[in-house]
């Protein structure tokens, strides 16, 4: 017999409460029982993204609404810049030249965060870029942009900043209206707790004057045309129900916890990783780590795929391992969504008994104890 | 936000696709439908209880089945032994009384099994005693009586040996009909991992001849009546209808994992736990363990029924405290029915950090380390 744990950044744990959300009856999304559920969630997102825009909701995983912020906001032709730190920062590049953008690489090591300097520099040597897209987290290295420093460069030009927050929102705290970012996405299988099927994207107002003008292709994903359906209470194509029973129930524990708590115990489980994997020997990866996942390097000379495949299979912990340079090198442990302190003993735990089958030298709990030696403070007797 | 962890000796977690199973419409009772997955569950039951007798499913927790053995099969004024070791030997003599049986209370010091020379000596000295009561787990102590030595003594004379086998059957291998255990009883929120409401109870030959003279009172729990209703594959009242579909997934699961595998699970889980507690210092009740649950002592001073609210309200896991004499003494942590490596890691850590909050000196990671060693093994790797 063996229990499974999922401790990857993304398919994350559903709690329970949202499984039992999700297992009601399907109901029909043209009533105003649907409606009432779609429009209140709507609304509470408003809370997350700290905007007073709306956050539309698409059926689609986060790739969709990141496709929906280039098709409705850029011109064939635009010139835009991204960042590319990683796995995900490639992926905005690709769906820009998709959409037949001209697209200025930054390319930066795996490891490292943006420079806020050095996009400054490329705006100020080319006018004619349009936009600006990065991720919050580069989930591929586990790093965290300065998005706050970024976007006090693009708000004072017509210059759009595009956020990938699929492992950001929910994650930590992004206050889009108050830093001036202009799009916002999110997805549903990370920090919101709920399978995959639903993103999240809010625009700026001078995003949304974008969207007046831009010519591009689209149809699923028209921005304007979910607006105007959400002033309805609605959508204009048929919405994932069950997964909006979810997220009604996502929200609802995300209130209960309160935002500054959530944040705090992602950021204190983070810690308690790297604590944990520090005792361990393991290198960290870099030195700019989100709160949300904590990337470390394998030791030398282990097959870091099997490393990833053993834990998986043997002992039922799956983590994520490299991608692309660091295929096989480093392993990644989740800390956004739904995870508590014992998941990260676990974690440890796993990651420490499967180091030594792998003939690593390994004290065993040396791991798990420097994890709780922060982990403790978190439990209050009251 | 804080999950729930349950390691007490019962109710025991149940799987989820128990909970699944349990999550289907329920249906009539008196329907081939339903007959057919009774009968079923019945059949496998005997491999379970190692008999070719009759197993009966009963709508009661185990206190009924154990009830039901005394009221079957022993008339009013009859005399019989009862091996207190603790709160679940003191029910056998408690039940025995409130229908009149003439109980002789053979007494051991907690945290003692019964001594197979002593029962023999009872039993050359008084020759109206008709029959034994035991358990197979004294889930109070913790500790194991020997079944088979004791069996040994009362099948070559006329004295049934009634086994409470609510936290054995299904722990370790309690060959019913090899040993000559006259009658054997379970209940279902133990390691037959599903919630309270159903218990099992099966009688030798001899018991059920005892059956046809004995002279009491009941009603509700009438064996022959059962018994006459198992072979139409119905029961004489309303069965717990979904308990009995989390039955069917319950016995399928054991099957998938083998019995041999299961007990040996048990076994290993309990030899971790003690070398985690030991580590940690805390002393053990006893040199009789069951391989279902593991009971030790907290520091002397340590106030421990607070102990347990801590790990319960503080760090959302349910174990189990003293009783009676032991209240506020001990600590007992389960590894009985679905539980598998990564609990006792939990179990450990959190005694860790809560002994820690109680100002015990404690070395985190030591208890988990140390369990770790004997963990470690169960992992195979391929």
């Amino acid at each position: 017999m063996k229990k499974s744990y999922l401790l990857s950044p993304g398919p994350t744990p559903v709690p329970e409460r949202v499984l039992l959300a999700m297992a009601q009856p399907v109901i029909h999304h043209r009533t105003p029982q649907f409606s009432g559920i779609f429009a209140q969630c709507a609304e509470k997102l408003k809370g997350l993204f700290n905007t007073k825009n709306d956050v539309l909701i698409l059926s689609s995983s986060g790739t969709g609404a990141m496709e929906a912020s280039i098709t409705n906001c850029f011109s064939k032709g635009e010139k835009v810049l991204v960042v590319n730190a990683g796995k995900f920062g490639e992926r905005w590049g690709k769906i820009a030249e998709a959409y037949d953008l001209k697209v200025q690489w930054m390319n930066i090591v795996w490891g490292n965060a943006a420079d806020p300097a050095a996009v400054k520099a490329a705006l100020d040597a080319d006018p004619d870029i349009k936009g600006v897209f990065i991720q919050a987290t580069e989930s591929s290295t586990t790093v965290k942009h300065p998005i706050k420093e970024i976007a006090a460069i693009t708000r004072s030009r017509d210059v759009l900043l595009t956020v990938d927050g699929i492992t950001g929102v929910g994650v930590f705290d992004i206050p889009m209206d108050e830093w001036g970012v202009d799009i916002l996405i999110c997805g549903s299988q990370k920090a919101m707790m709920l399978p995959p099927g639903l993103s999240f994207i809010a625009l700026a107002d001078r995003a949304w004057a974008r969207a007046d003008k831009a010519k591009n292709n689209k149809f699923y994903f028209d921005l304007k045309k979910e607006r105007k359906n959400l002033k309805d209470k609605t959508t204009a194509y048929t919405p994932a129900v069950s997964l909006i029973y979810g997220l009604q129930e996502v929200l609802a524990m995300m209130e209960e916890e309160t935002y500054p708590k959530l944040f705090e115990r992602h950021a204190a489980l983070g810690l308690a990783v790297r604590a944990g994997t520090g005792a361990l020997g393991l290198k960290p990866v870099t030195t700019h780590y989100t709160e949300g996942m904590t990337g470390v390097f394998l030791p030398e000379g282990l097959d870091g795929k099997k490393f990833v495949k053993v834990l998986r299979d043997s002992f039922g912990v799956t983590f994520a391992g490299g991608q692309d340079d660091w295929a096989g090198k480093i392993i990644r442990i989740a800390h956004l969504g739904y995870f508590t302190e014992f998941d990260m003993v676990i974690a440890l735990s796993s990651i420490e008994m499967a180091l030594d089958k792998f003939k690593v030298p390994v004290k065993f709990g040396a791991g798990v104890g420097a994890a709780q030696e922060i982990l403790r403070d978190r439990f209050e007797v009251k």
